[in-house]
């Protein structure tokens, strides 16, 4: 047990989703777990790499596929829609008014909390590859790897979540 | 290895999800692993807190927010519908229909058997705050916290699910 | 730790979702756990056993809900739509596509790599009997199971995920 106890605690996230409450929810696990010291992963795959795009349009050379995927997806934190009682965009607005009223972080402020706090983004590059995303278009001071990286972190944490 | 089984397991469910199958799901694991003495923890949060309310409306002292909140989500297991083939409410119908033919434990039941078995079910007091919901709406035998108790329950445990 | 050491990491994924890119991930996951040596176990539970369904129409006996639900859930995985951008099925073929341009593996070959390297795929038997889906419908080489099995294999690992 001593040699364990001398380690800090693991925690894993994989980021799936792009919707802001479930991104919401992960980034409030990881910003609790990093403030009890554990060394957090959030690894931002399929949808939920959304998260790590920039608000603006980055000028890249794309095809046009990837400019497709590129405009038909939430271009940052800010344009996420709910997973639930989206109500053609009125739910977010709701919830983040509600939010703003009970001095609750908002999305884009736990990420820079948890960016602050030494949480890991990781932004899955087969995901980028798929859809065409460059690094230029994706937020600063983020990671890039692939599933054995993710692997690696989750065996060696306890608290391995799928959101 | 001595040591470790001493103590009990652990396992965590963050009930996240407001739907019927989700549900369902969750408390068939949570219920599987009381069966084998696990000590369980389910963190009812965001949707997943509407299992927790009564099925009768309560009168509390809401603000007009809080009311379209409670009055748009569902009151209490009985009223949730499916993550799928939802047609309109029908699905939840064919899916109750087919589960009592076939003996299986409703969701009400469900919950009822894991208080029964100890587990502990806990309302997250967060997402009272946001949607305005009082205790005084939720059922009885539950627990109140946050974020950090979970971690606290989670990081001793090796099965945790974000559901 | 010695003893730890010796034994295989062991990774469990309950696959419930029974959607394109939700499968996708379940199995680059398990792919990557298996090829680090670990003893993988995908639970395939709710609308997840469908991954596990033949394409062909199998003749079995079902009453009219069976055969409704067979009629009304994808036959396999190379009918599962995706849980985002699906728009009316031009979503899974714009992805299939840039998949096929990337040299990714599809999802049956995904299933097909799993199985070669080992990986339990594992249909709940609790769903086969609500949803009435028989052994001759699903594919070869899986095994049959409940939440018990699964509870079994994940308390024995630090990897767990509801996908």
């Amino acid at each position: 047990m001593t040699l364990q106890e001398r380690q800090p605690e693991r925690t894993t996230i994989v980021l799936f989703s792009g919707e802001l409450d479930k991104a919401i929810a992960a980034f409030i696990i990881a910003n609790g777990a990093a403030a009890f010291d554990h060394e957090v992963t959030i690894f931002c795959t399929f949808w939920g790499l959304n998260a790590l795009r920039k608000d603006e349009a980055v000028p890249v050379k794309k095809n046009l596929l990837e400019r497709m995927f590129g405009a038909m997806m939430p271009r940052g934190p800010r344009k996420f829609g709910l997973s639930k009682m989206n109500m053609m965009g009125m739910g977010p607005a709701m919830i983040k008014n509600v939010m703003k009223k009970h001095n609750a972080l908002s999305l884009p402020q736990l990420m820079e909390l948890a960016q602050e706090q030494g949480v890991k983004l990781v932004a899955c590059t087969m995901t980028m590859d798929l859809l065409g995303l460059k690094k230029e278009e994706l937020i600063e001071g983020i990671e890039y790897a692939g599933v054995a990286a993710y692997l690696g972190d989750a065996t060696e944490a306890k608290v391995n979540l799928f959101i």
